[in-house]
Formats: C-alpha cells, structure tokens, sequence
C-alpha cells in the first residue's frame, strides 16, 4: 500500500489528482488499482476535467439536496459533509494497462473535499493481473 | 482488460447489460470483476430489474434533485449528465464464483446513460482469486 | 467467498458490521476484500461511527431527496429505497493490510438499510496481492 498526500485549499473542492495517482502505478503492469479515502468528510469522483465549471456545477448542484442549514444533530458543523462523503463514496476501483491507467478522454480523478481546507490522505493498493 | 459496447436509444436511460457483462467472465474461474465506464456523463446501476417500473422511478427521483434547469455554468448544456454521473460513480467491483457473476435474485447490472443516446463502450478486467 | 448474515431492526437503518467483517479477513495475509449486498434496497456506507448522530444525519438528509411521497409507479411501496440503493451502490472495496482492514480512525463500515427490517447478507470476497 502506497500514500497520496493532499492538501486543500478551500471547504468544498475538487482536487485533480490523476498524476499523483499515476505515478504510484508500477511500470508495464498490469491489473487494478483501488483509491481509498481514510476520511469520513471527503472522497473520490472521476469526472470531466477540462472544463472547470463541470467541477463547479458538481459541488453547486451537491449543496443543493445536502444543505448547509439542515436540523442536523451532530454538533461539529460538518454533517453535510459526512452525507457528501457517503453518497460518493471512500474508494474507487481503477483499471491498469501496462503501466498506464484506464481512463476515458475527458475523466480526471478528483479528491473531493466535503470539509477542508485540510492535509488529507489517499491510500494506493495495486493488484496484478492479467 | 476486454470492451462491451453499449448503444443507448434515449437521453437518460437504463440498459441491462447483464447478460453481455456474464459473457465475458472466463468459463469456471473465481475471482471478481471490474465494470469501468470511460464517460462523464454515464455510469453503471446494480438493482431490481423485474418491474420496469424501478427503472423509472430511480431516473424520476434523480431528475428531481439534479434538475435539468439549474445555474449551471458548463455551457454544453449536459452538466445534469455530469453530476448524476458524480453520484452513482464510474465503476462497480462484483465477485464470480466458477465462472458465474454472483447476483442477488432481483439484482441486474444497468447501463446508466445519463447524456443519450450515444454509443457507449464498458470496460472490462478480471482478476482472479480463491 | 463467504457470507455475514444481517438482521436489521427497522425501516431505514445504519448497521456497524465492522467487527464482522473484520474476523472474515485471512490472518496476516495483505490486498483486498470486497463487500457486496446482494439487494436492491440496502447497500454499504463507510462513514463515521464515533457519534451515531452522523448516521441520522446521513439518514435523515437522504429522506429529504429521495422522499417516501412521490410519483412512484412501482406498486410494492420501496421505490425510496430502490433509489437510495442506486446510489450509495452494492460494493465497496476496501485494503487489507496483514490481516487487518485498513480503515480512518473515524470509519466505521455500515450495512445500509433502506427497506427493512429483514434478514439480509453481505457477500465477503479477499483477493490476495502484495
């Protein structure tokens, strides 16, 4: 198992990672990859990365159904961010070809951020296969 | 690493795709299998697919709380694709046993189109293990 | 593959089976375990578990997008949880380390029920790598 540091920047973001997550795979194998995210307010979304807006309109539309002012009972102030994280997840699975990951044209891998700015962790787990 | 491939007939549809993903699995082996989706506006769906019905209702509630009209600022117009997308996520790890997907009763793997219709393609990988 | 048997106690609940899947993992061995829900009304969520607060958040914020009262047209009264189910999803994929699950200080692994109370299963898969 390998470690991804990552750092934010804001309270809800999404942080491109894919060279980081790259460079932890091995050279010319193949198999998969697993991203797992140790955070109970934070996960991973592959998405488009090229337009940054599709990266706003995510975390726009997302504040939308897990609202800020809510009847929350938990007293930290962060409960939107653990439903955030609970609907996107803490890890993902990832393709691996030769050394290279599988990703279509347009996805990047993004950290997600539900309650930053903060150091975070990502841990790396490479699985061979043919 | 194999391709299935996916042609959609609407805008924002589910396809079972069950039976082309079981006949990629490798005949008598166990292990599990990876479903990834190369798109940003798609994903992969696992539930009930006896009454169409289900169907139906999981796109009819997403459109409620991932609206079609909304402060987007994606100007393709297909940023509804991109956060649905986001929420049910890339990919989906399954287990086979002797060469079979292991599936609860009423469980069928869908195609989720979220940007249609398209041709799609889902990318396969086994790996095997006791 | 191997099987942890779950017995919920009410309509929508959070289940820590976190020990349960912990004593499946093979002792001292390393690389991965997946868990996968053979429903489509219940799943898996990672979140926090120190507070139960979190999970009635996460709960509570669900029923608000994905509401009991809607224009359902399946006729067996668990569309919501058909659609929860779509999107916390079946799987989960987590990293063992020497025979321990890898998990955040604050994770607690949850059986997601959404339709219940019944007596449910949790598939449990390890795949060996280093």
């Amino acid at each position: 198992m390998e470690i991804i540091s990552v750092k934010t920047n804001r309270k809800v973001e999404l942080l491109d990672i894919t060279s980081e997550v790259q460079k932890k795979v091995p050279s010319n194998k193949s198999g998969i990859c697993i991203l797992y995210v140790p955070h109970t307010t934070a996960g991973i979304i592959v998405n488009e990365g090229a337009d940054p807006s599709v990266q706003e309109d995510i975390l726009n539309v997302f504040a939308t159904f897990v609202p800020e002012k809510f009847s929350y009972k938990h007293l930290e102030g962060n409960s939107p961010g653990h439903v955030k994280s609970s609907l996107t997840g803490p890890s993902i699975t990832l393709i691996v070809e030769k050394g290279k990951l599988v990703l279509g044209t347009w996805q990047r891998i993004f950290f997600a951020e539900y309650d930053g700015p903060r150091n975070r962790k990502v841990y790396f787990k490479f699985i061979e296969g043919e």
